[in-house]
């Protein structure tokens, strides 16, 4: 199940003009499922994108940052799930750039202009045979409108397909941005456990696209965890189709960088949010607030204390407001010099803790009220600083347990 | 359940001479339970203690802090379940000490000689009433072979009363040292959560007892983890009788302080495994051995990141030798200079990973039987230096999860 989310409706992910999408059934794991995407590029397209930063992070990644190195202009992203072609060594480098060199083949254009991702299991072996061999059918399929399909062959334990789309009007162009994203448990930042594709309709320099991925990255993918876990294929990539009459973005510092970062920022939050609401076994959407902390970073490492406890977690699933818990994270983050008789607490509008301590108006039956929804928002005053930041996260439930003690079976 | 964890046996846990417990139901949050320990020292002893490093500690903890940092001699230990006096603030303060006075006032010394410690529920106002008043049939009880029974009485969701007795003969003399513990949840070290009680037939000045238990800590609880929760209350302290004409350690260089301290150690590793042994909703029992790192603060590091990756405990409880999710915990445990290709990673006996890459001659069927089995080790060799260090933790079950949604209700 996920929490208050539902799959884009039909028509409703914007194509973004020249980018193409191919799926097919590869059989990577199982038959009969969507597990192949092609995503075709137009000419004079750039893409932006970040990484996990799992020492043992999978051949895709590392043939992505190679790719990123190289001057070659990207063509294609090929993306299967089933198999996450990691912990797998040379031979799992070897298969990934077949895929990539075939796909450039019948493309036409330089090998490192094909950049590959995967998603699934780690430690086994990609069956590339099968996903080069279905290669020509998603090259054949390729059309512009299939970000929603794409969405759902992306999937692994997700249960619905992510997307978002927006149109703003920017510098008296309209641009429309386009994203998908998968991913649902080893979801951790840096990256969140996840493959996520944001088109835009414009024209970014490839550095300035980079810059605006980075900022909105932290904004959006690293606010969001559901274990902790980073996983060893993460990838986020921003692409700008480069149309020549769309809206063009020569700098950081143009007026429109800011706006197009912000629609590009919008359709991020709700895939990372996306996440959380579809963590495994999720039954409650959790944003963790931290306000008055000296900087944003401690006050990040405040919330993730919080979003990864598992005490706290599971006291969501049950609905329970045991304050403890949620107090006993805010006192292991790691800020040394806290002064904890100056730590507030809010469940919704509900105020539990004052000067680190019960306070006296508390009523347990208002905070147990919050709790019973679904949505739940809390906030933790450091007392300290004027700086705020936000996690998403989810409980901790039965399910979660039962997904991942299964999940190779 | 626990797993290959039994209750002392009658008479297992030897007396400590001169040193008095009495254990009595205050019904501190339910009745009919034994739930409040006095512990009577004699005249001469000495105490060492080390506690949480969690930011909102508990008032008791913060109690002994001041008595630490005091002149007077400890006299006694009045330890309650049921309720852990955190996050209570002035009040809870004022609990803790009235408790410690009015003990004090029975037994005729200065208040700082009580030294108190609570365990249970956070945030929830201490009955101390209750406790005053149970007080005198505490005491009145006291005797010295209680050790069994304050082992039960300071359970929580502790399943099995953890307790260890031995007696060595160091230095001519036979030394008997004795220890309990509880704590099955919220267990991560600095410290696990967990009370811990150890106590020797000798006579030790308080700094060289000290020294002794910090080093004992570092590889006993401070190995173990079942969450990674760090609780408010967290206390181990050790205890010497100062019995005249038994063994003298009056220095760390003495010979007998490291016979001494390794029979310490071996106590107190009995009781930290015993907590992961009977961590909250355990099937198995799991040792984490990290070889090869540059220093043991690594290698720890690196234990510690796979023993809290819930997707690693979920595998362990579905006995799923998943090498993946353990290589991406390796991957992402924050030792950024990693070479992946050094890694080496065996279940039990068997080799499944060879130079960051599944070993050739693999089989799968071998690394599921030892994940059968309820006693699992992996061993992670990290290829770059000499040290090793170990971590204790437990897998990650429906239990856990239902024993923590319903802990409060």
């Amino acid at each position: 199940m996920s929490v208050g989310l539902t799959a884009p409706a039909t028509g409703e992910l914007q194509p973004i003009p020249g980018i193409r999408i191919g799926i097919t059934q590869a059989g990577v794991r199982k038959a009969g499922k969507d597990d192949l995407a092609v995503m075709l590029l137009p000419e004079g397209a750039t893409m932006a994108g970040v990484y996990t930063l799992n020492r043992f992070c999978a051949a895709p990644v590392t043939l992505c940052r190679e790719r990123r190195d190289s001057d070659v202009a990207p063509r294609a992203l090929v993306i299967n799930t089933g198999n996450a072609n990691a912990g797998t060594g040379k031979d799992g480098m070897a298969r990934a750039q077949s895929i990539c060199r075939t796909l450039a083949g019948r493309l036409g254009c330089d090998e490192l202009g094909v950049w590959p991702f995967s998603t699934g299991v780690i430690m086994e072996t990609l069956p590339s045979e099968r996903i080069i061999d279905a290669l020509p059918a998603a090259v054949a399929e390729a059309v512009e409108d299939n970000w929603l399909r794409a969405a759902s062959a992306i999937m692994t334990t997700d249960t619905v397909p992510k997307g978002r789309s927006l149109t703003r009007v920017i510098g008296g162009a309209s641009v429309t941005v386009t994203g998908i994203a998968k991913g649902s448990g080893m979801i951790q930042p840096n990256m969140a456990t996840m493959l996520g594709y944001i088109g835009v309709d414009a024209q970014v320099p490839q550095p300035v696209l980079q810059a605006m991925l980075d900022e909105v990255t932290q904004e959006s993918f690293n606010r969001v965890t559901v274990d902790g876990d980073t996983s060893t294929n993460d990838a986020f990539m921003l692409i700008a189709n480069g149309r020549p009459g769309s809206l063009t973005v020569d700098s950081v510092e143009d007026d429109s960088y800011a706006a197009l970062r912000d629609a590009v920022a919008e359709v991020a939050v709700f895939l990372a949010q996306s996440l959380a609401r579809d963590g495994e076994g999720a039954t409650k959407f959790v944003t963790i607030e931290v306000s008055g902390g000296r900087d944003r970073a401690e006050c990040r490492q405040v919330g993730k204390a919080i979003a990864h406890s598992p005490l706290v977690k599971t006291a969501l699933f049950a609905s329970d407001p045991n304050l403890g818990r949620i107090l006993a994270a805010v006192g292991y983050a790691g800020i040394d010099d806290l002064d904890v008789g100056r730590v507030g607490l809010w469940l919704g509008d509900v105020r539990v803790v004052v000067d680190g301590g019960r306070d006296p108006d508390y009523i347990e039956a208002d905070a147990a009220a919050v709790m019973a929804e679904p949505e739940i928002s809390m906030r933790i005053d450091l007392g300290r600083g004027l700086a705020v930041d936000q996690v998403w996260t989810c409980d901790f439930s039965y399910d979660y347990v039962r997904i991942n003690a299964e999940y190779r079976s």
